[in-house]
C-alpha cells in the first residue's frame, strides 16, 4: 500500500531514513551505557535487598511501595501516553504523527529522565537507585517535555523532538533540582517543575521557529469531526486521572488521599467554568470543541502545589473555577495575540493551559504555604512542610521561597527553550517545509484510502 | 473554521450564549457556597486528624482509606466518563454532545451529590465530612443521572439537563436515604438505588417530553461505521471496571474481593447470551452492534444488589445469563412498543440495560437475602448483613424489606421523572426543535470539513 | 436500517442464526453445569472461610489477596478486552468483528480457563477454589487465544472462534500444567505459556486454513487513517499496562515491584528499536504504522519469563531493544516469506509480535536462570527460584528445565494448532468464502451509511 514520492519532499530532505535511525539507535546505546554503569535497584525491588531489610526491620511485603504508588503509577503512565497522546489527536491530517511521535519521545524521556533526575538529586554511594518513584518521577519530567511538544506539534520532524527531548530533561531536572533541594519549595504535582517549565520551554522553543507563512498549510491545521472525538479521549483521560497525578508521589497517607481529593473537585468546578466562557464568548452561543478539550483541565494543573496541602475542599473548587475562565478566556483572546503580535505558534495553546494555570497554581500554592499554621495541620506538617515543621523556617519564608522558584522556573524554561530553538533551527534535522506542516504523509506511509479523503479535502474546500 | 448561523436555530432560540453561562456559573457558586458551611475533610483526608488518629490507635498509613479503595474509586471514575461518555456516541451527528455533555453534567452532578448525600445520610456534627468512600457515592449517583440522560438524548438542551441534575440527585439521595439507611436494605452495586432509579426517572421525564414529529430528525438518529466504534469503547470500559463498581463499597476484606469475582463471571456468562440471542432473533442472521453494546452489560446490572452475597459463582453466572436474555430481547421487541403504544421514546433503551436488568438484581437480592444462614456466612454476616447477625431482623425480614425498597425506588424514580418532564416542558431552556434533535451543529461549532460530510449523507442518502 | 441480503453469504451458507446462539447457549450451559459442581469461592473471597482465618491467624483485612493483586488484574483485563480488541480494528472493514469477536471469545474463554487450569493445576478436595489470582491466571490464558485469533483474523466464522478457544484453552491448561508444575520452569509473564503457546498455535491453525484465493478479498485487508487510530488505542494500552500483566502473578513485594519495572525500561528501548527500524528498512525513510502498533509491544512479550529474575535494569533494556528490531524486521522480511513460501497467511503478524520475541524471551529467562546465584539474591531466592534455594536443583539445571519448556511448548501449540485446523476446516462453521474476507458485513448488521462508505471505496479506488 505504497505511496509514491512527492517531488517536493526530496527538496526539503525531509527523508528519515538514516537520520532518524541514527539519532534513535546512537541515544538509546548512549543510555544503556550509562544504566549499566549508574542504574541499579533500590530496596524495594532488589531481591536480597528487600528481603534482608524485611527479617531486620520486621516489614511485611505489603509495605513494599509498589503497593502504596503504583496504582498511581499507572494512572500517570495513562496520561502520558494516552492522555496527551490522543489530545494531540485534534489535527485532520496529523493523527499518526501526534500519538506516534508523543509515544517515541515519551519512550526516550522517561529513560532518559531516570538518568538525569537521578544524576542530579538521586544519587546514592555513585549509583541510582530506581523503583516506583523515579518512574513517576520520570514520568513527570515526560510530561514537562510532551507539553513542550504541543506547543511545537505539526512543525517539527521526530529527529528535533528527540534532540528537544535531551535537552529539555537536562534542564527539568537541573530545575527541579534548584526548586525542590536548594529551594526546599514544595511542589508535588509539579505546577511550577512541570506546568510552567513545559510550556515556557515549549513556547520559548516555537517563537524562534516562527514560520511567517505557515498559513499555506493552515487548512490542515484544523479539526475533522471523529479527529475531534480521539482528542476527547485524551481530553477525559487526563481529567479522570490528575487527581492520581497529583497525588502519585506525595506522603503517604492523609497527603495522598487529600491531594486526590482536593485535584477532583478542582476540576468538577473548572469543567462548568469552562462550559460558561465557551458559551459566552460565541456570538451564536456555541461551544468550542477546542476549550472543553482543554480548558476544562486548567483545574488539575492549577492544583499541582497547593494539592497537597489544607486548601479545602472549597478553596479547590475556587481555584478549579478560576483556572478554568482564564483557560478559557486564553484559548479566546490571547492565542490570536501571541500568534500576531509576538511570533508565538502555539499549535495546542499549551500556554492556556499549562502556561498561565501553572502560574494560577503557583499563586495559589505560595498564599497557601503562607497560611500554614500548627492548628491547622496538626503532626501532619511533618508530611507537608518539614522545615516548618522541624523550625528551619517560617510560613512566610516557605512562601517566598514557592513564590522564588516560580520566577526561577520561568526563567530556565524560557532561556533554555529559545536556545534549543535556535540549535533546532540549523537545517539538518529533516524538518518539514511549510507547506507540508501538519501533515502525516511526510513522515509516515499513509495508505491509498487515506489519499483519496485527502483528494476530496484538497479539491473541494476552498483554501 | 466558523460556520455561519442557520435561521431555524434562532427561531426556536437555541441559543445558548446566556442561558448555558448563567446556569452553570449560578449554580457553581451556589455550590461553592454550601462547600463552604458545610463541607469538611474527614479523619482520612485531614492532617491533623489523620496524624492524632494513627498515633491514637497506633494505625499505619496503609490503613487510611485511600489504599482500601482509590484503586476502585478511578474504576469507577473511568465508567462515568469514558464508559457513559463513549457509550452514547453511536449517533452518527451528536459525538460531540453526547460525550461533552456527559462531561458536563457528571463534572455538576458530583459536586451536588457530594452535598446532597452529605445532607440526608452523612452528616456529623453538622459538617459534611468527605473523603474517597464519599467520592465513588458522588460518582454513583451522578450514574444514576447519566442513565437518565440516556433516556432523553438527543433531545434535550444543556440547560434542560443540568436542572434535570439538580433535581435528580436530590431525589436520588433522598430514595437512597430511605432504601438504605431507613429498611436498612443492601445495595452496594445499586442495582436500586441506581439503576432502577435513573432508567425510571429518565423514563418519566422522556415520556413527558414526548415528541410526536422526532421522526422529522430520525435519519439522524442512527449509527454510522465509526459512531459504532468509538460506542464499543463506552462499551468495553464498562464492562472491565463493573467488578469495580459493584465493588467498591462494600466492606473491606472478602466483600470486596467476592463482589468483584462475582460480577466478573456474571457479565462473562452475560456476553455469551447477548451474541446468541442477537443473532436468533435476526431474520439473516446478523449480530447487531446495538445489542453487543449494551444488553452484554445487563449482567453488570442485574450484580448490583445480591453481588456482595454468598451467591455463588455459578449463581453469578446464571444471573448473568438471564440478563444478557432478557435486556436483548427488550432491545428487539419491547422499545419499539414503548415508542408506539406507549410514547416512551427512549434514545439509548436505558428500560434494556438498566430498568428490566435493575428490577432482576433487586429480586435477586430478596431471594438471596432470604436464603442467608449462619452456616453458609459464618463471622462474615456481620459485614454484609449486620441485622441478621446481630439478632434485629431474620433473613425473611430483611428480604421484605428488599423487595420494598425497590418498590419505592421505582415509585419514587417514575414520578420524580413526570414532574421533571413538565418543568423540562417549559420553552425557556434552549430546546432543540424536532427537526434539530441528534445534531451537534445546533449547539457546537462544528467546522467546515465536517458539513462537507453532512453534504454528502443529505443529498446521497434518500429520506 | 436493515441492509437486503446478499446472495452471496447464502450460498455460502454463512448464516449464524442457528449456528451462533446453539454453540453459545450449549458451551454456556456446560460452563454452569461444570462451575456448578467443581467450582468454589477460596479462603479470600469466602465469607465465613476468611473471617475464620482473620482471627485464628491475626489477620488484616489489607491482607487479603484482594489488594495485593486486583489493579494489576485490571490492568490485565484492559488489555485483554481493550488492548488486543482495538489492536485488531486496523482492517477498514472488519472493525465490529476484531473488536466484537474478541470480545465474545475472552468472555468465553476466561470462563473455560477457570475450569481447565483448575481441573489441571488447581483442585483442592475436589474443588476448584477461586479468588483474584485464578481470575488472572484465566485472563492470561484468554490473552492466548486471543493471539491465535489474531493470526487468523478475518477469515474465519465466530462459530470456528469458539470451538478453536475450547481446544486451545484445554492444551494451553495442559501445557501450562507441564511447564510450571511438572517441569518446574517460571514463567510468570508467560513468554512461553501465553506467548510461544498462542502464536504457534495460531501459526498451525491458519496454516491447515490456508486460502489460495485470499487475493479477491486482498484490498480489504488495508486499513484506513481511522483504522489505524483506532488500533493506536489498542497498542498503547497494551504497552502501559505490559508492566503489570507480567507482574501480575509474581510473588508479592519486591518480585512484583521489580517485575514490573524492568518490563517498564524493555518497552520503553524497545520503542525506540522500532521507530529506528521502521524507518531505516522503508526505501522513502517513512515510518509505517503497522511495525509501531506492533512491534513496539515486543518489548513486553521478551520480559515474561526473565522480567521477575535479577536481569538488571540494563539488562532489560538491551533485551527490549533487541526485540524491538528482530520484531520489526519480521513484520518487513519474514511474513511476506511466511505467506508466499510456506503459505502461513498470518493477518496480524503474531509471528513477529509473540513467537519470536516469546522465543528470545524464553532464551532470556534460561540464560538469567542458568546465573543465579545466593551473592544477587539472597533470601529472595526463596520467591523467584524456590527449588534452588531449597537445594533441590542447580541454576544449571533450572536453565535446562527452562530450555526444554520452551520446546515442548511449541510442540504442543504447533501440534494442537494443525489438529485445530483440521476440524475447523469441516464445512459446517458458517466459514466466510475467500471474497468475504475481512469483511464486517457478513456477520453484522450495517447500516446504511456505511454502505454508502464502501460504495465510494469500490467505486473509486482502482482494485
Amino acid at each position: 500500500m505504497s505511496c509514491s514520492p512527492r517531488t517536493a519532499m526530496a527538496e526539503y530532505n525531509t527523508n528519515l531514513r538514516l537520520k532518524l535511525p541514527i539519532t534513535c539507535i546512537v541515544m538509546e546505546v548512549i543510555v544503556i551505557i550509562l544504566f549499566a554503569v549508574f542504574v541499579r535497584y533500590d530496596t524495594d525491588t532488589d531481591a536480597r535487598k528487600w528481603h534482608k531489610e524485611k527479617s531486620h526491620d520486621n516489614k511485611s511485603n505489603y509495605e513494599n511501595d509498589f503497593y502504596f504508588r503504583y496504582p498511581s503509577f499507572q494512572d500517570v503512565h495513562v496520561m502520558i501516553f494516552i492522555g496527551f497522546g490522543f489530545l494531540m489527536t485534534f489535527l485532520q491530517r496529523y493523527g499518526f504523527s501526534s500519538v506516534g511521535f508523543n509515544f517515541l519521545i515519551a519512550a526516550f524521556s522517561l529513560q532518559w529522565a531516570t538518568l538525569m533526575q537521578g544524576f542530579f538529586h538521586g544519587m546514592h554511594n555513585g549509583k541510582i537507585e530506581i523503583g516506583v518513584e523515579s518512574m513517576i518521577n520520570a514520568d513527570f519530567c515526560t510530561g514537562a517535555v510532551l507539553i513542550s511538544f504541543g506547543a511545537v506539534l505539526g512543525k517539527t520532524s521526530p529527529v528535533q523532538l528527540l534532540i528537544m527531548a535531551v535537552i529539555e530533561v537536562t534542564l527539568f531536572a537541573i530545575n527541579e533540582f534548584l526548586v525542590l533541594s536548594v529551594l526546599n519549595a514544595k511542589d508535588a504535582g509539579g505546577s511550577m517543575t512541570i506546568h510552567i517549565f513545559g510550556a515556557y520551554f515549549g513556547l520559548g522553543v516555537t517563537r524562534v521557529l516562527y514560520r511567517p507563512n505557515l498559513d499555506k498549510s493552515q487548512h490542515k491545521n484544523c479539526s475533522v469531526y471523529h479527529s475531534d472525538l480521539f482528542a476527547m479521549i485524551g481530553t477525559i483521560y487526563l481529567w479522570m486521572f490528575w487527581p492520581s497525578f497529583n497525588s502519585a508521589i506525595t506522603a503517604e497517607g492523609d497527603d495522598q488521599h487529600r491531594t486526590a481529593m482536593n485535584t477532583y473537585y478542582s476540576l468538577a468546578a473548572c469543567t462548568l467554568a469552562t462550559f460558561a466562557i465557551s458559551a459566552v464568548v460565541n456570538h451564536e452561543g456555541k461551544l468550542d470543541m477546542v476549550h472543553i478539550q482543554n480548558a476544562a483541565l486548567a483545574g488539575g494543573v492549577a492544583m499541582g502545589t497547593a494539592g497537597e496541602m489544607m486548601l479545602t475542599p472549597v478553596g479547590s473548587m475556587v481555584v478549579g473555577f478560576l483556572a478554568g475562565i482564564i483557560s478559557t478566556l486564553g484559548f479566546k483572546y490571547l492565542t490570536p495575540i501571541l500568534e500576531e503580535k509576538f511570533h508565538v505558534q502555539d499549535t495546542c495553546g499549551v500556554h492556556n493551559l499549562h502556561g498561565m494555570p501553572g502560574v494560577l497554581g503557583a499563586t495559589v500554592g505560595t498564599i497557601t504555604a503562607s497560611l500554614a499554621s500548627a492548628e491547622v495541620y496538626g503532626e501532619g506538617m511533618k508530611d507537608v512542610f518539614p522545615d516548618i515543621y522541624e523550625g528551619k523556617t517560617t510560613p512566610f519564608k516557605q512562601a517566598m521561597w514557592q513564590g522564588l522558584s516560580m520566577g526561577v522556573t520561568m526563567g530556565i524554561a524560557s532561556i533554555g527553550g529559545i536556545l534549543t530553538g535556535l540549535l533546532l533551527k540549523v537545517p539538518i534535522y529533516a524538518t518539514p517545509p511549510d507547506t507540508m506542516c501538519f501533515e502525516d504523509n511526510i513522515y509516515w506511509e499513509v495508505c491509498l484510502c487515506h489519499r483519496l479523503f485527502f483528494f476530496f479535502n484538497v479539491h473541494i474546500i476552498p483554501e
